[in-house]
């Protein structure tokens, strides 16, 4: 689905996620489709943007999209600037002694959103949804599809599972660095991990 | 400390939050202290306002200040229009059964927030949060000493929990109005409260 990339790039050239300092085409190829990519998520959201259609506003090939972006998913990722892909972030839940996935998603959050470069674009982001109901409803198309129901269905827990563990995790990361609430803004990952693991194993967890 | 009014108001006229029907002195005069609250507390934050120094804004004696709000908490819920104080949050949160306070407090901020005119003062403030440091400061003096502090201090747990607990509450609050997660979104009160009130639970009880 949103896996490797698949569609023959031109040339057989590497992916320019992954290297980025490779760029066939123009050297502003993948800007101009990752600008591109933000018009039309923004506007059509997240479910209705098609490759084809971020093509046609960038004014490119869409094999060419393909070549740069193994999915929709990943195109999105990009051009939000996000910390992490759902197609490495999901194995990363789900694979592993199911009775550790609480502490193993939760020292994962919070240990990415430590780096400021990684937490910024998610807090760019919640501010936009705050404030912009058609950018909430881009995300919230996001993050359901490629991510809360995908665990959901790996783990076989109800969706709502997943998004009262998102809520927690969200909720705390906010808490930790926008309203920078003593101490949970300066105590380290290790005692958030014990005091929330639990949690999200709980609602993770097959027996609920 | 905030309790009940003591503060000797001017004729021993009820306290203008409670009937805002009777105003002695001008009539705009609680909503001129409400103004200079505002500006007070976005200037200076929530801990170093004083009730003093709103008053001078406001032109007004401190005294007619004290006639209205019974205490700096007070003027703050009604200068912010917050639906609840936490005069009478943190007694609901406390009393009763210890065992039933995850229940009784995930109840509770659920029932109020599902009222469109109660949660969107809090929605406002959380927005001005994400966008404004002064105004998170602000923010972030009031629900820690107001409330989250006061609660620990009760339940004698630390505050690290009562944050915990705040936490996974508003991001639940979050998910379900702005982001409009679903199935978070529309399933009923007491279904969420049944999924959460465990989580909160762990957080508030004396066991840790």
């Amino acid at each position: 689905m949103s896996g490797q990339p698949a569609d023959g790039p031109p040339a057989g050239e590497p992916d320019g996620r992954r290297r980025p300092g490779r760029r066939p085409g123009s050297a502003d190829t993948r800007g101009q489709i990752l600008a591109a990519a933000r018009e039309t998520f923004a506007e059509k959201g997240f479910d209705k943007a098609t490759v084809r259609g971020i093509a046609r506003q960038a004014g490119v090939d869409p094999a060419l999209v393909h070549h740069y972006f193994a999915s929709k998913e990943g195109m999105f990722v990009a051009a939000m600037e996000l910390p992490v892909e759902p197609e490495s972030l999901i194995p990363m839940i789900v694979s592993g002694p199911r009775e550790e996935v609480g502490e193993r998603l939760t020292r994962f959050v919070l240990t990415m959103t430590s780096a400021a470069e990684a937490r910024q674009p998610v807090l760019a982001l919640a501010r936009t949804a705050m404030t912009n109901d058609r950018m909430a409803a881009m995300i919230r198309e996001f993050v359901t599809h490629a991510i809360l129901n995908r665990v959901a269905e790996a783990l076989q827990i109800p969706p709502i599972r997943t998004e009262a563990a998102f809520a927690q995790l969200f909720g705390v990361v906010l808490m930790r660095y926008v309203v920078k609430l003593e101490p949970l803004a300066s105590v380290d990952v290790e005692e958030l991990v014990e005091l929330l693991a639990p949690t999200i194993q709980r609602y993770l967890d097959d027996s609920g």
